[in-house]
């Protein structure tokens, strides 16, 4: 065994936090060392945290991380940054929150940028957590603000699907529900105390009343969490939803749906991968020459077509490797 | 001139939607009309509109409409809906919200909805943009819900960008706001009637100072929009967007970066277009014979990891064009 894996799957947080860093900046040797670190990987359970911004996630990460020390479960916190294409990095803010467990060998925590690359975001979290799972992380859990079809991606690596709702978004988060209803396995109404939660619990009570997926085996609970200031109870919430969360592993064990789960997500990790694998020769091939500059001024005089360009280098590209 | 084409640029309602429509589908046959109708697109000014849920894109996207109908203008207006990878459909409230400009034919409506395909709903808007264009739209927009990597690249197709905030979002939108600085040409405080709206201005305010970008020509106005149930202060608002849109759009014509971000876009639709072109042969390829999925159970049981798989796949296809 390679010894930077060996290291990693001993518990090394700094090696763990180098490859992980190495992923997000796209090291080509990052990738080897997921390949090789790959078979000591699946073994972890994956809680996805999804919802709104100003939702609360980070403040209900950082208390489900408390509630799952007290079982002495170890536990790889992932928190994804939409914003970074531009700022480079991760919000500070994430990391800050979850100092108070910084100081706690059982607590891993780590955000995650992109760069901007095609599909890259999901794929990068996709091996931040293989890292975590490498290291033997019992449980990893992964933040990311839910809305666009990149998040949708993100959180398909979890096991375990939390929506965060609060009340008072106006009626688009309202007509998202439907979409949040596929993908939730446990809802949480944040924010509880405010006006319109009660209302959000029976909007939500309804969909799921009419919903087939609900009658299908595992009908996803509502956990209503007040406010975080109000401490004692904030905790006995906090409590329940971590209890409504290791009842749906239990479920998913013993139902086989953890296979079927395993399945999809292994689908769509072949799709990342060869998404990479083959727009990064074929970009590469090009890079460098100003052919891509010139196609695109092309393009934008209305001299060619971006779809013909498209199949113009990639012609070209099958007959180079065809003369291999 | 093809007869389908001829009449979109036209201006044929029912041919152009159903083209949009089977671009939403993925019907190979639109990849060809959109390659014929390319020559007669670029000539619109595109506005791209984003912001969190309940922000009230909608509303302004509306009440922009009515602006731009004063001075005689054709619109095409695009809503991209990112949860309908679920749904399957567009957001009804969208087309509801805009009802009372159904009737008028000088503005055209559509939503687009995206089925899941890696960076299939960047490609698909673009697309539709292009059909908008070809029907001779004066003026496009473009309306997403901006958080992920994916509704920013949606919104990169706009040469005008306006980044929609509303005070109380709590401070995970503040910390966006580093992000959105990035892409904004013009921000707006809506619901600035709430508390916190002058808060909100001030922070903008500051970080507009320490940007290099906002001294580098064009600094990014910051609108205050009232309630949208104060009719005459929104209307009055509201102008004064349309109106700091269209000196944005004076500024890029006569700087030349309209001509810089046109090059931008077009190595975007490369990219997005070379995606598709590589992605779709290989999958195809593999369609049908099972190969896919005992590849995805192999990675499940952590006898294979997916960059090999995708190497494998790649090899392979590469091998078999070659032979061709």
């Amino acid at each position: 065994m390679d010894a930077t894996i060996k290291k990693i799957c001993g518990g090394d947080v700094r090696l763990a936090s180098r490859l992980i860093r190495d992923i997000e900046d796209k090291i080509p040797e990052a990738k080897a060392k997921i390949k090789k670190l790959y078979a000591y990987t699946g073994k972890s359970f994956i809680i996805g945290i999804t919802g709104a911004p100003g939702a609360g996630k980070s403040t209900l990460t950082d208390a489900l991380i408390t509630e799952l020390r007290k079982k002495n479960k170890t536990i790889g916190v992932l928190a994804v940054d939409p914003t970074s294409p531009f700022t480079g990095g991760a919000i500070l803010g994430d990391r800050i929150r979850m100092q108070r467990h910084a100081e706690d060998p059982g607590v891993f925590v780590r955000s995650l940028a992109t760069r901007g690359a095609l599909g890259g975001l999901s794929q990068a979290a996709g091996d931040a957590i293989h890292v975590m799972e490498a290291m033997g992380k019992d449980i990893i859990i992964v933040e990311t603000v839910g809305i666009g079809q990149q998040e949708i991606d993100i959180i398909n690596h979890a096991h375990s699907v939390v929506v965060v709702l609060v009340p008072g978004m106006g009626d688009e988060i309202q007509t998202m529900k439907a979409g949040l209803m596929e993908i939730a396995d446990v809802f949480v109404v944040n924010k509880a105390n405010r006006a319109g939660a009660k209302q959000l619990q029976m909007e939500l009570t309804s969909m799921l009343n009419l919903s087939s997926k609900a009658a299908a085996g595992w009908r996803p609970p509502i956990v209503m969490i007040g406010d975080a200031f109000e401490p004692a109870t904030f905790a006995e919430n906090t409590a329940e939803l971590a209890q409504k969360i290791e009842e749906h592993h239990i479920y998913l064990q013993q139902s086989g749906k953890l296979t079927e789960r395993m399945h999809r997500k292994a689908m769509a990790e072949i799709n990342d991968a060869l998404s990479a694998c083959l727009l990064e020769p074929v970009l590469s091939s090009l890079a460098g020459s100003g052919e891509l500059e010139s196609f695109a001024e092309k393009i934008r005089n209305r001299k060619a077509d971006p779809y013909s360009v498209a199949e113009e280098i990639t012609q070209k590209f099958f007959k180079k490797q065809g003369k291999k």
